[in-house]
């Protein structure tokens, strides 16, 4: 089976902040992009847009995009509340008549909607909803404390700060120190990405924490470290439940704390600002009270998006998160990953030292402090 | 339209920790009740099995059950997972052979049961499926913060430790004492109870903090408190993102904890037991410090179930905990409610208070500690 070349959709939103679907795919799996639509930026390219990409073109329409020869079509946003822009519709019907499939990680399932899965059903083209949950997923029960990896969630200062991100650097630095490791992805871009997941803020709440814990003991499988993928933030008005239920259900040992510098209000772009940042010491103080509550945790790096600073800023900004909380801080998509890989890779050693059994605990050095 | 007469189903769980659903519905609703099925215990009355519900009869078979002329068949446990007993479906469906309506608040929708939606629709009876969400929830985003009336939360140590029947019971002190007190349901029991509500646990869990924002949007008109049934415990690994969801959406000003003495261990009674409950004080830290990044609050009393214990230790067990974190402490239920009546009282004279315009605060000395 040919590999899918998709057109992404992002129309009016394609841009380094907004449309984090679009991002990722573009910066992981650029060679399977043709396009992006996006009318209020046609013409420019995805370098000209992000910063990376090359020169992926941004279209005007779904005639021009779907003229480049792509056989899916994806949707490369999440708007609030993750529902279907009205206009798009009709987009999809000519995508499909033209032999497209959809990708979509939208909280509104494409399939249920008549006129598309009626198009779907004629033409023979597959609808793919990344956010329908599997079935049955059970109440969680404390089963992700057992698994035998070291197990390292990230977490945020608030959403969309670059924590699946991240942890996709980090997978790649660790696989490469020999580490086995494996990404965990519980929402639908990295489901795109990796080929699994379950987008667990489509979950209902009862179940939420129980698809966390599903997930750690399938990654746990043949892997030495699970990087499992964070959502929303702690104190996020909307979202929190979503990030403390996947807290409590994949019993990290270790969490990294993701930051966007100079984000000074929770909330998306553009919604209002209401609530201020609490400063990182905070974070780290909330994140490991709550999450030592099912199991124990700590805070053991600080992952920086610096994507809208100079390089000098960039690094002041690492610095200053270190000296904040005392913990490796830098961004390791711009700047060497070091500091993370070894906080991940020295806590390890020293839950693998504080779990082993007494006889070889005793013969070394106590480590975990 | 005459009132229902609900036989409740509850079998092998009927009892005075098992069966919270049919107990809140004998409690608040007795008049409403015919009978309970329960196979184990039939013969028996509500009074023998629960200690209140005077001479409810327990069934020990649908026929029975059916022969006392119920108008409706109500699902009266909540199973872990909310999901529905095979066996109970032949049940079901010779309810609504003989001319039942079915009322239930599992997970599992009735309604989506092709042979129950058949013999619905064959008998032209009602299914209730008070767990369905309803459509377009927002996602929240702080509206619960600006109403006016004063908004109390009640959390837990645990689940299933009173947090429902606590409110009820300050619901109806408080309205008695002159103040307009709205208790707004958040799970299937008091939806029952008040006619209104949404079960928030089986929301997706992107929209849970806004069905939460919502539902105290809606409670507050015309109240000068709000009372909002609270659920799960911020520390139980399989519902505290739908605890915290609901601290977060709903924006309390006070807290009252709720908590039943006796229990050691986190987790349903039919659960293995492997997380021991941290001290109150440890609770009130916790849900004070995760509660106010988004909106300040306090815990400003102990709610006790003292339900199996003696008198002597029950008002023991009140001095205990009022000594350890220095709040009123009471069961309710049991005891005279003005200590916690007292305590909302003065919460809400000081909020008030302190939002009061500069002018006329000044005018008074200050409250808010």
């Amino acid at each position: 089976m040919p590999e899918l070349r998709y057109l992404i959709l992002a129309d009016g939103d394609f841009g380094p902040m907004t449309s984090k679907t679009a991002n990722s795919l573009i910066r992981y799996r650029a060679d399977r992009v043709v396009a992006v639509l996006d009318r209020s930026q046609a013409g420019r390219t995805a370098q000209e847009v992000l910063g990376f990409g090359g020169g992926i073109p941004v279209v005007g329409s779904m005639r021009e995009g779907l003229a480049l020869g792509p056989t899916a079509v994806l949707i490369g946003i999440a708007p609030m509340g993750g529902r279907l822009p009205a206009e798009w519709r009709g987009w999809l019907l000519e995508a499909l008549d033209a032999g497209c499939e959809l990708w979509s990680g939208l909280h509104t399932f494409l399939a249920d909607d008549p006129a598309l899965a009626e198009a779907a059903r004629r033409t023979g083209r597959a609808i793919h909803d990344l956010r329908r949950p599997p079935a049955n997923i059970p109440v969680a029960s404390g089963l992700a404390k057992q698994v035998d990896p070291f197990v390292v969630l990230t977490v945020g200062t608030d959403c969309n700060v670059g924590k699946m991100t991240a942890q996709l650097q980090l997978t790649g630095g660790l696989n490469a120190r020999g580490l086995r490791t494996r990404f965990v992805a519980t929402g639908q871009t990295g489901i795109m990405i990796e080929g699994w997941g379950t987008a667990v803020d489509a979950v209902v709440a009862d179940f939420l924490a129980g698809a966390a814990e599903q997930l750690v003991l399938q990654g746990a499988k043949d892997a030495d470290v699970v990087l499992v993928e964070g959502q929303g933030s702690i104190n996020h008005p909307g979202y929190s439940g979503v990030t403390l239920g996947l807290l409590h259900g994949s019993c990290p040992d270790a969490l990294i704390l993701c930051h966007q510098p100079t984000r000074e209000f929770i909330g998306d772009y553009r919604e209002a600002s209401w609530l201020r940042l609490p400063p990182l010491g905070e974070y780290v103080r909330l994140y490991e009270q709550i999450g030592s509550a099912v199991h124990p945790t700590r805070v053991i790096g600080i992952c920086l998006n610096t994507y809208d600073l100079s390089e000098a800023d960039a690094r002041a900004a690492g610095e200053r998160a270190a000296a904040e909380t005392g913990l490796p801080a830098t961004d390791p998509v711009r700047f060497d990953p070091a500091p993370l890989l070894d906080a991940i890779v020295h806590a390890r050693d020293a839950y693998r030292h504080a779990r082993a059994p007494r006889g070889s605990r005793a013969a070394a050095p106590a480590a975990r402090g």
